[in-house]
């Protein structure tokens, strides 16, 4: 079985976000207002063969901590579909 | 009304992905199998305070195309919901 995964990475709050200090001070200035709390992260989508979702699942998670993410500074959320259900 | 606000970005396809290339490359290695099609994207969460959800979404899709993304290389999905749901 295949399955769709999206790893949805963002930073730990606390952990400063340069990316997105800077976004929220420069949109002020470029006309848009009330705007706040901007947030930059990563995602990662990817394409994985199993048995059946739990292998699917479990595969995914090592992936994540291991290998895609910084679990120091990173927190991550994996989210699995099947691809049969996209079609 | 407040609204939270996420940018999902995207290359386009027939872009290269660098970054998803390294990381597709790299898995083999790292001893997972069958993962494929891996593409790394950015997603950007902010808080956007408006009338209603109409002008919430403009003033969001025009901060996606006007600059928080690369029109010519990258799609982005904005999606709205209201802080009130989240509660």
């Amino acid at each position: 079985m295949k399955f769709t995964v999206l790893v949805d990475v963002r930073l730990r709050s606390g952990i400063a976000d340069p990316a997105g200090a800077t976004i929220e001070r420069a949109i002020p200035v470029l006309g848009f207002a009330g705007v706040s709390g901007v947030s930059v992260g990563k995602i990662i989508r990817f394409t994985i063969e199993a048995v059946d979702k739990e292998e699917a699942t479990i595969k995914s998670e090592e992936l994540s901590t291991s290998f895609l993410t910084n679990p120091v500074i990173e927190d991550a959320v994996v989210t699995l579909s099947s691809m049969d259900d996209d079609l």
